[in-house]
């Protein structure tokens, strides 16, 4: 993205960046998923759990995370949606949205609904390239009710 | 928006438009919801209940459906999808798309799911900004059989 | 989309594209969705159940599969998500993104959710109009375990 990308660009890069990164995720190629973050990017999609750290670390948080389908073969899929890029500064964008995670289970065609979440990203443009500065997951059903 | 705004930029602001309405929606944020229509703008989200009108009518309408939760925590999502900006004239851009609604209780990873919508917006840019002139809900479980 | 279309432009031409689409497959208009491909396009829904092909083997293939609901009235809707515009050669793109069907009967407010699918098109641009020449769906729920 040049100097000169207009919020148009930004908006639709980052829908598209969601698009890639997600199916990723999605098909387990974890690697490449943390290859969206920037080399010192934040993960966190456990609250309670402190953010992953490095490519190297998100992959492993990722493994470990989803060493519970082990025994449990399933399709996820990560649906975003809502995109609000709220801020932009010192080149970083604030992007705020809806994640809901859908499971699938061989042979059953209505998935596991949830959970529902909300995200906060910063993005940055590396190279051209939007990237993942940090993540942080909240999902509803642990909402305070204070 | 200047009046080069091209199709791509219009579908872009309305649809950071959207992700930014919802989520004040979301948070209760009556009130800057409100202020997403224009002074006169009209919000219908309950078939056969007459629509609300003016930023005050919204919040008083929006107060008195949310009032069903009072006794009943929950966080709601809307999720809109399938925009679909069908017509131009006299600066207002008809919006149709649709809208499902998420349910999530404290401690139950499951939302409820429904209703599902079809949402017809007419909108228009005032100031260079997006703004609902009205809104009218259908619901997809009252749809008519003749 | 003139030659000197941007990603930009593309990515938003096919949202819109898809927005429209969708909603004439869930109002029953048969004839115009099998219009949003090209005459010689070919759309495969049903997992081992070879291609319909033109615009006529397309109606035709809708009309038999909808068949299911003829004395069980329902709404339906896609949703699809998560587009990724992974490929461009030759005119053609190669889009994949989610879909996630909901079914609405009538009294109703919650909606079957299901299948979940991924979705594989290819599109061209055809006089300035996004086509889709194909169109390739799985089911989550039938993923190989191998």
């Amino acid at each position: 993205m040049h100097v000169t990308a207009t919020f148009t660009d930004i908006y639709v890069a980052v829908s598209q960046f969601y698009g890639r990164q997600v199916q990723l995720l999605d098909s387990s190629r974890f690697e490449e998923y943390a290859q969206t973050f920037t080399a010192d990017g934040e993960f966190q999609h456990t609250p309670g759990i402190p953010p992953a750290r490095t490519h190297a670390g998100i992959v492993e948080e990722l493994r470990r995370f989803n060493t519970r389908f082990d025994n449990d073969p399933v399709q996820r899929r990560h649906i975003f949606s809502m995109l609000n890029l709220s801020a932009w500064k010192d080149g970083a964008i604030d992007a705020t949205f809806y994640a809901l995670v859908l499971t699938t289970r061989p042979g059953v065609k209505q998935p596991v609904v949830g959970p529902s979440c909300l995200v906060r990203d910063v993005l940055v443009i590396e190279d051209g390239e939007v990237k993942n500065r940090s993540r942080q997951v909240e999902h509803d059903h642990m909402f305070s009710l204070v």
